[in-house]
């Protein structure tokens, strides 16, 4: 009888076409499926609470995938953790009812995003965070992030490949806040579009700039038109901070 | 006429070996003398706060140096980055009166210190963190961390190597506090002994372990010897955050 596994992963996107299976380039499904066939001498399938991008990073992915095997959980993640690379990790790993799915029982995701905003780079953030030169006006991306909470149709921010028939989502908060040359967006919902995240924060970077007014920012919104919105932000700054069921 | 010029510098310190320069390895203050020689072609002399360690990291290490050049400031900075490898950036620089020195007239300096404190190692703190597995208890870290603040003899901590004369220095504050399995420990003071900070954080793991009480702490303190502190903790999650004048 095969059980299901629950894992909570954290990675670094950098070096990585994005969480899905791609023929010929890495990604992280592909890693964890590589590392756990090693363990168990088993092929299983990894399936994600979601996809992330090309370079965006994780604190705590969730995913789940069945298998047999009597090896237990606290060895299990050890032996996984062993043939990972040091740049994929899994956190947790516990056993969970059969019916457990990761993607479609995600009730809110979390997603933060981090940036350098100086006029050099900076070598310790490097690695985690978009680096902005201009100056950022928070207060304005804060009035025109709080137009994204509540529940509404997101389709001005969602990719054209969206495959979701609905653009309705909730977002439950949207804060901007400053600590000295850094800057860090936390958004949370009951889900997102694809690209939706990293689009809303391109636009109100507009803002920020004051190329756009949150008023816009606002409008934009309301038109459920992807023509409107700015530029997808770069993926270095985000990262999936958690998934709760 | 020679101008004097303070800097404030970025590094990740994990690829060099330390601040000061050495014969045939590659440290900080090498890298900066070889880029801003580039820049203004001339030798210059790099005089930093202090030294950081193999491996320690700083967000604000300042430091001066004289040099005769027209160039004005905004683009010496980016001619110097231009020549720094991308883990050493500056990121403010500036004339100051001739008298300024950055070793001699630093009234205090602030240290952090991060843990990664979990079973299983993290991707994304791995750069800048040291991966503890064993759990640690704050508050009693924190009951012995009380005992550093004031004006004492800090010669329990500092390495045998030490020049310095007197180890008398003071300890502003000294402050740990935990975010999910991230462990932030961050002291401010007079100046600090050779080694002093790593082995205090040493010691305070011992306490964090509960192989050691916050009154042994205290006893080690008072001891003035070196014998009984404990080792000196890693260098990866070691970073000198500011040096105030």
């Amino acid at each position: 009888m095969p059980q299901n596994y629950c894992i909570v992963v954290q990675y670094e996107g950098t070096h990585y076409w994005g969480w899905q299976i791609q023929k010929g380039q890495p990604t992280i499904q592909q890693k964890l499926e590589e590392a756990i066939a090693l363990v168990i001498q088993q092929k299983v399938n990894v399936v994600g609470s979601g996809r992330t991008d090309t370079g965006v990073h994780a604190l705590g992915q969730v995913a789940h995938f069945l298998a047999e095997t009597k090896i237990p959980p606290e060895r299990l993640i050890t032996g996984i953790n062993f043939y990972l690379p040091k740049d994929i990790v899994v956190q947790e790993l516990k056993r969970v009812p059969l019916d457990f799915h990761a993607r479609y029982q995600a009730k809110r995701k979390e997603y933060a995003y981090h940036i350098w905003n100086h006029l050099q780079p900076s070598p310790l953030h490097r690695h985690f965070s978009t680096w902005i030169r201009f100056p950022l006006c928070v207060e304005k991306m804060q009035l025109a992030a709080n137009y994204l909470v509540g529940t509404h149709d997101f389709s001005a921010f969602a990719s054209r490949k969206d495959p979701n028939k609905s653009g309705v989502r909730t977002v439950f908060r949207a804060d901007w806040r400053r600590e000295g040359p850094k800057l860090i967006f936390e958004i949370e919902g009951s889900g997102f579009l694809y690209n939706m995240v990293r689009t809303i924060i391109g636009t109100l970077l507009e803002v920020g700039a004051e190329k756009k007014s949150p008023e816009m920012f606002a409008e934009v919104l309301r038109s459920k038109s992807r023509t409107t919105a700015g530029m997808k932000a770069p993926p270095e700054g985000l990262c999936l901070v958690q998934v709760l069921y």
